[in-house]
Parts: C-alpha cells; sequence; structure tokens
C-alpha cells in the first residue's frame, strides 16, 4: 500500500524522518510517495500551499501522513492545513488523549488518569472562514452548522464509540446560547444516538465542559463537538496528558484521511535533532490502526511506551536528572524496545489485517441534502444597515418603506432591542438590523424583498440582508434580545 | 447608598440572605431595593424575565446585586442573565479566580497557586443570538466583534490591570481563523496596550491558551478575551480554584453593573438551607470594592478566608472529616470571625471611600463610533444561494448575470472554493456563496447591486448577501478557502 507523506516545515522532517526509520525498522509494510506541501511551497507562489502535483498524489492515494506545517502571515492565505482538511473533506478530526506513563502532568501526580476520544467537526463553525466588515466598525464573521456536516461527523463519533466499547458519548455544545446552530448539531447528536441504545449519550454545556475537565476528566470517554470548541477543548485535553507533543491527530474523511502532527514547526530547534517526535509517531500508530496494521502499531506503541517507562527522554520532558537524548537516539530506543511490554497500558497485539485500497474516482461533489425538506415559506427579511442615527429616527423613516406586504416588527442594534422597546442605557454601533414580516402571516415572494430592498436603499446603506424563513409553522430565526 | 436586589431563583433567596445577613452583621452602609427578575417573572408572562418596575429601579439605582436566575426552556426566550447584560451594556464581565485556602483542588495538590483575572467581553460575538436557518440544511449564527466594542472591553482590562498592578495582560483569540472579527479585537489591543507602556502585553491563541492553563496556570495574571472563548476560558478557571461555587463575576458598564453568583440555581437542594454562598458572597465584595466600601470588603473578605482555613464548609466541599455546615451555619461562622486574618491571602484593611452615587440620566442612546471611518467603496457582493447543483452548473448560470459591471469572481461551499479551481474531493450542501466583484475595481453604487440581485433572483432562491467593502484599497473581506 503506498500513501502520501508530507514531512513539513522545521522540525517537521526530521521527526517525520524518525518515525519513518521506525516503521521501516519494524518492516511496515507501506510505500512513500512525498509530496510538496507546506510554508516553502507558498514561498513558490502556490497560493494554496501545495503542488497541483501534491494534491493529484494525495487524491489518488486517499491517505496523508504529514508533519507539522506553518502558514506564512500577513500575506493573506489560509492555512494550509485548514486547506487541506477542507477540500478533502476529512470532516472528522478524532483525538486520543491517555495519560503516558514516563510523562509528569498535574493530572498524574494527582492520581487522575486521562482517557479522553475528542471528535471535533472540522470543516464548518467560522472556519468556514467567510467574514466581512459591515462598517469600518462592525466585522462579521458567518458561523455556520449544517445538518448532513453534523450528521456525518456525530454518525462517525459514534461508530468509533461503539468499536472502542466506550462507556460514554458526551456532545460539548453551546445551544443555550447558539440555538439554530448548536441546536442543530445536537438534534443531530440525539437522532443518532438512537441507533446506539447500548451507549450512554449525553450533553453538556461547553463551558461547564472545560470546568469539569480540569476538574473530573475521568468522567469522560467520547466527546464530540462543533469545530472551534473541539478545536480548544481538544487542545485543553493535550494539555491533561503533558501537550501537544504528547497527542496524535487523525482527520477522516469518505475518501481520503490526514494523520498529522498538531504542534507548531518550531523553526527554532529545526535541524538540531533535539525535538521530540512522540506526537508524530502517535499519529502515524494511529494510521497503522486505519489501514489494518494492527500488529505493526501494538509492536510499536508497546515500545514507545516501554521506552517512556524506562526514562528515556528528549529535553522537552521527563526527568532532568536523566540526560535527555535526541530525536534519533529517541527513535533508537523504540526500535531497540520492540517486543517490550509496558508495565502500564500495554496495547493487544492483533495480526495485521491490511484493507485493500479502493480508491474511489468521483466523477462529481458529492452532494449531501437532507431527505425531507419541509414546506417553506418566506416570512419577512432582516436588513443590516449602516447608520449613526437614533432607533426612533430609523423606525419613521423605515416605517414608510414597509408598503402594503410588510411590517415593520423590530430594530436592534448588537442583538438587542432598541426598539419598539428597550433601554436608553443599551450602547449603540453604526450597523442596526431591521426587521420586516409579512402583514397577517401572509408569504411573501422574491419580488416582495426585492421591492422592499429598493424602497430601502433611498435612504440606508444596506450591507447585508437574511432571509426570514419558516417551515410549515415553524420560525427558523431567532428573536432579538428583548423582542 | 441604595442597590436593586434580585434574590434570583431555587437556591438564589437563601444565599442571598446569607450574603445580605453578612452585611448587616458588618454594618454595610447600604439600603436594598428589592426588584423582580427570574423564572417566576416569565412565568407570569413578563417576555424579558423583568417587570417593568424592576428595570426602572435597577435604571435609577445603577447597581444590581443578584442571585442566579433560571430561564424557562423550549419558550424561545432569551437568557434573563444575557438579556440583562445586553441591554445595560455591562461590556465587562471580570471574574477573579484565587485559590482558596481550604478548597482543594488538582492544582492545590500539585502545590500551583493560581491568581487569574480573566476579563471578557460581554455583549458581542454569537451572544447576540442573530440566528438563521438559510435552508432547511444550513443553521447560521452572525459572529459580529465591533471596534467600540472591543475598544471599551479593552480599555477596562488595561486600566483595572494597572490598578491591581498587574504583571502581565494577555489576549487570548483565534484571529490565525478568524482574521478579520478576532483580528479586529487583537489590533484593538495592542492599540490600548501602546497607553500602558508599564504593563508587559502579549498574545496567545485562544487552543494554546486552553492547555496553557491546564499546565502552567501561574504564568497568567490578567486576560482579556471576546464572548464565547471568555465565557469558557472563565469556566475553565473557575475549575482551576475548585468550581463557579468559589468564584465571583462583575459586569461593568459605564452606567450600571451587574454582581452576581454565575453558577447555577441548584432547584434539587433549594430550600434545604445547604447551599454554598461563597461565589455570591464573593460576588458581594467585589461590589462593595466598586462602591468604595474597602474596610467592609476586607474584613468579611478576610473572615471569609479565615473560616475556609479553619476547615468550615458546606456540604459541597471541603474536609469529609470534618461536618458540613448549613448556609446559615456557614454565615454565622464568617460573621463570628470578623476581625479574623488568615494565614494565607489576608487583605490589606483600606478606609471606605464611598463614592458618591451620580445617576446619569440619558435623553438617549449613546452611538459609539470610531473617529476615522476611512473612505469606503463597494468592491462587489456575496451572494448566498440555496441549490443542489453542481459548481459548474451554477458558474454557468451566474455568469450569464454579471453583465457589464461585474465579473463572477468564484463559488464556494462552506467557505471552500469550488470554481472556478477546487476538488471534487470536496462534499457540498445545498448553500454556496457566490462572489461577484466589479470589472476593473470600478467602485459599484446600491444600485448595482440590486441589478444583480434582481437578475439572479431569475435563477435562485438568494438567503442572504454581504456587500463587498473596500475601506480605501484595503479589502474589507476574507477570500474563499483556496481562492
Amino acid at each position: 500500500m503506498k500513501i502520501a507523506v508530507a514531512k513539513g516545515d522545521g522540525i517537521g522532517p526530521e521527526i517525520m524522518e524518525a518515525v519513518l526509520k521506525i516503521f521501516t525498522a519494524n518492516r511496515v509494510p507501506l510505500e512513500y510517495a512525498f509530496v510538496e506541501m507546506g510554508k516553502w511551497v507558498f514561498d513558490k507562489g502556490f497560493n494554496n500551499g501545495m503542488t497541483p502535483a501534491a494534491q493529484q498524489t494525495i487524491e489518488e492515494l486517499g491517505l496523508l501522513f504529514k508533519g507539522p506545517m506553518e502558514t506564512p502571515k500577513g500575506k493573506g492565505v489560509k492555512s494550509i492545513n485548514v486547506t487541506a482538511r477542507k477540500t478533502w473533506n476529512t470532516f472528522a478530526n478524532k483525538r486520543v488523549f491517555e495519560s503516558l506513563h514516563g510523562v509528569t502532568t498535574v493530572f498524574s501526580k494527582a492520581g487522575i488518569p486521562i482517557d479522553i476520544t475528542v471528535v471535533r467537526e472540522n470543516i464548518e463553525d467560522t472556519y468556514g472562514g467567510i467574514e466581512h466588515m459591515l462598517t469600518y466598525d462592525v466585522a462579521l464573521s458567518r458561523r455556520f452548522i449544517t445538518r448532513p456536516g453534523s450528521m456525518q461527523v456525530i454518525r462517525y463519533a459514534f461508530e468509533m464509540a461503539r468499536q472502542k466499547k466506550a462507556r460514554r458519548i458526551t456532545c460539548g455544545h453551546k445551544a443555550n446560547i447558539m440555538k439554530l446552530t448548536d441546536g442543530l448539531f445536537l438534534d443531530c447528536f440525539y437522532e443518532v444516538a438512537k441507533e446506539y441504545p447500548e451507549l450512554k449519550a449525553d450533553d453538556v454545556i461547553v463551558d461547564d465542559l472545560c470546568m469539569k475537565l480540569v476538574t473530573r476528566p475521568d468522567l469522560f470517554d467520547v466527546v464530540v463537538l462543533t469545530n472551534l470548541q473541539g478545536d480548544i477543548v481538544s487542545d485543553l485535553c493535550a494539555g491533561l496528558v503533558g501537550g501537544l507533543g504528547f497527542a496524535p491527530s487523525a482527520n477522516i474523511g469518505d475518501y481520503i484521511s490526514i494523520f498529522e502532527a498538531v504542534h507548531g514547526t518550531a523553526p527554532d530547534i529545526a535541524g538540531k535533532n533535539i525535538a521530540n517526535p512522540t506526537a508524530l509517531l502517535l499519529s502515524g500508530i494511529a494510521m497503522l490502526h486505519h489501514v489494518g496494521l494492527t500488529e505493526n502499531a501494538a509492536i510499536i506503541e508497546n515500545a514507545l511506551l516501554y521506552t517512556l517507562e524506562s526514562g528515556v527522554h528528549t529535553r522537552d520532558f521527563g526527568d532532568k536528572t536523566i540526560p535527555a537524548v535526541g530525536t534519533t537516539g529517541f527513535a533508537d530506543a523504540i526500535i531497540s524496545h520492540f517486543g517490550k511490554t509496558p508495565r502500564i497500558g500495554a496495547k493487544e497485539i492483533i495480526p495485521n489485517k491490511p484493507g485493500t485500497p479502493t480508491p474511489m474516482k468521483l466523477e462529481k461533489n458529492p452532494m449531501m441534502v437532507s431527505k425531507e425538506q419541509g414546506s417553506e415559506t418566506i416570512a419577512g427579511v432582516d436588513l443590516f444597515i449602516q447608520s449613526d442615527e437614533q432607533p426612533t429616527t430609523i423606525a419613521e423613516k423605515c416605517k414608510g418603506h414597509a408598503g402594503t406586504k410588510f411590517k415593520l416588527v423590530n430594530i436592534s442594534n448588537r442583538g438587542t432591542q432598541v426598539w419598539p422597546t428597550g433601554s436608553v442605557y443599551t450602547n449603540l454601533v453604526n450597523q442596526y438590523n431591521i426587521r420586516f414580516e409579512s402583514i397577517n402571516d401572509q408569504p411573501l415572494t422574491q419580488q416582495d424583498i426585492i421591492g422592499l430592498y429598493v424602497s430601502m436603499t433611498g435612504n440606508f446603506r444596506i450591507c447585508s440582508f437574511e432571509l426570514l424563513n419558516k417551515w410549515g409553522d415553524k420560525k427558523a430565526y431567532s428573536l432579538a434580545q428583548g423582542q
């Protein structure tokens, strides 16, 4: 089986060489196609950080093993890591956080074992990077959560939890505030949960989750979250086991998967043979499991755990009274411990069952659409205008544009209602949301919206609008604070 | 001086009574006007959880001391706590997290002292609660960050850091992903930092911050963040000192401030005289400082610390070999310790200097607008359409609508470019962003946008649009992933 390998920037090449050396010594039956990705590829003028040849190879092979990469700053280009995840729809980021015997942390000192798997949605949320300045003073990021995208990652999380015989699967969210977006994610979670009655499924507000993770992390098993919250929670969990240097990362898609170290490129220590390859090795081990090379994976992981237990360490961790080894020395120690069993956390050796690679040649982009779309009507529109006038002045002007089909329902500023009621103590910025709804709930057409919009531009600069949709009788939009 | 007091729901009344009993015993020179707010007020039919009389009293007095409150679920009403913060523009949420001697945590066991002050922006971000379903499958939350709002909270954080002689002030953010919104917040941070050269000001990505907070929390002093990230980080920090039961919360505004317990209402133990009043008491102590009653504050806080050190505890924490006391017993213990000095963390007693209340009667809503607004032009528009067709099909249709002023620049789906280039492995949902820009950078008018929008409605359902603005030569919008 052949996989694509991108060594990465900074310490990337040397830790990748260390890991591949361990793989080769263990006779891992993989071939490597090295591809061009990273900061140096941006510097060569490729705006997405990879060459077309690299993209083609990765899409042909379906598996990418990558070192840490840097995205040039201040050039307006997007993160290479995020581009890779989004372009190839690796919808689930799976990260396993296990206490490692030999890596001392606040929690290991307190005798609290960590064994948490975080599944993070990997495509959506503010990671869409859709941002606009509406006025000179107001910046907007469009945070979107989709039903099919949520179903995809949540289904993966449940399936994975079933396979690992998890005792609990928890949805982290902020649906008490983000009722439509995180509410949608939470609905999907409980919808999928019905298919897995043997799993204890529950949910927790993300801030409460973070508080519990620093007090009773042992209560959690599998946790699934939206993208940004998942990012924060997974790095928090990395801290529980000693930092990003000790946590693997797998980006799982239907066609292409990416296994990577998520720590930085550490350019200050690059080329010095002192970097710690543990995180990349753990990611590599996760990749071996993914392709069915379970025996190689277990032997290498046991050797790694034995090595850590023995007190062998690079200079970033471990017992300072034992001299640190270099990157290659650490790899050699692991190789010398093939066949050894650690005292704590030994992995069962299961014979390899390599999957036959089934390259899926797609003819067109997969479109994910929910079956029932409901009967949809337009109930009104939110017009976001630029203005530094007072709410009552704006209301008077807006009323003149309502015509025969619309009524002015409310005006809000930063999400707080300021008309028809509100408080004079609400501070304003120069962007208002003007909500018009149809009179007597009559369904509206796009032509109606156009008419209102054209009329309103006579008085205002309209920065954006959002249709107010209904599915059946259900309003598909939130009320303003105080409405 | 008179302040408004809302006892809250669940355990609210009994912990508020305990705190006010301590205040009275210490002859705190405050009078209390009790106001109607909370779940029971929602239940009486007041949609924002407070009576008009309550709102009037609070606005007259300028200070609200409140117990925990519950917002009814499933009624579509907004959180009473968030409504209060937003309506009265309490732009800064300040929470102080200090290790308490007598409250055992993972970190106290490891000998790591905690002394972190989190300042969270309190109005903006997705807490605006502006959400829309764009299609049956796609939910959107508008995350906005404003320049005046950011300046307001950041200026408060620096001023507070200067007063407490902080050694470091850190901005937590995700500007590497949310370049415009968190980028704006970060810019404001460093702009204000220039006025405080004596303070070490730096920034850290929020996921990295959370990892560092669970490994080396002692490195941080004052941390300032946007709303949701600040919410998560402050609850994480509450965990470091033993939970929400041990952390005060102050919501600071220009006209009105709110001091509150942020833990839950614990209806299961309400009325049993077993709830822990510590968080509300700490919030009350913060309020005494706020109004210049520094001597009362220090005497009461020292008595609290002495009580905790003595091993007195309610049943939710402390040494299980010592019998727990009830809520009133805990308050009585504190009262009996007035004048005592704790071994660790004793507060200096500074004579009271009560401020003269200066009720600010506002005639209109304050409008916060930055001085330089830049010269703004319209460079194009993003149209968000509903469609389950393939990108090339959509592109062909769109080209027909571009006319003489626009060019079709790119099409993206969930923020990833799918036309003119992209990958067939990018999964799609039924909502696309169609980006049109002006030909040859000619500035556009709203009439031009209307023309394009009207034309496009011939083929598509347009869910929303965002103007593409420029200030001078600077694009005020992000590129799509891969653009």
